[in-house]
């Protein structure tokens, strides 16, 4: 495994393990500043958009799972395929919310050499 | 425009105009034979399967429009942000089926210097 590879499973570990604490700061933090995310059924959105979606869903606990199935990394840029299971449950307890499937996520290395998510496609139902 | 863009330009343009035709053998030379497709709610699928799909689709009219919203090209890979409009019509008349939304394609440029698709996550509803 490459250095590479190996940041940018950390990358993904610590979006998952960020998400489920609660720490937005530190999801926030593994993005670019002019990242896309594509989610069906709606236009793409930034950061702030990302930033306003989660702190509008902070009572709710996220747990996901992720199984990398690809990645290709190149001069400065990486792909990778992606399996998420996530479930969400409100914090007073409740049905916790299923959902699983693919994300295709374009990765960028900064000028200091930290991997960062550039363009997401999110196609979880 | 440089001639790798140019060319990933008319790739889109060749996969719009030949899936209006029905011309489905253009459309697979288009992808690579390890493509995947990922569209939400269902598994990933390949170039067989595509085959299949659009041969049980072959009485319904496919029109889409195209609209480039971004394309980084690196050494013998791509990535592109599209969004698409297609309107579905089955031959006998009837309603068209609306759909619109975007795609996050990963394209790879063969030995020959050919660009193909090689993923590509569609998020239209």
């Amino acid at each position: 495994m490459t250095e590479d590879e190996r940041a940018i499973r950390k990358l993904v570990e610590t979006w998952m393990s960020a998400s489920k604490a609660g720490d937005l700061a530190t999801v926030l933090g593994l993005m670019a500043d002019d990242v896309v995310f594509m989610v069906p059924g709606r236009e793409p959105f930034g950061k702030a958009a990302f930033a306003a979606a989660s702190q509008g869903m902070k009572d709710i606990r996220i747990e996901g799972r992720s199984d990398i199935q690809e990645m290709e990394i190149l001069d400065g840029w990486a792909w990778m395929r992606n399996r998420l299971e996530m479930t969400m449950t409100a914090a007073g307890g409740g049905t916790p919310v299923r959902r699983s499937g693919y994300t295709l996520t374009i990765l960028r290395k900064t000028a200091q050499g930290r991997w960062v998510i550039a363009r997401d496609a999110n196609l979880l139902s």
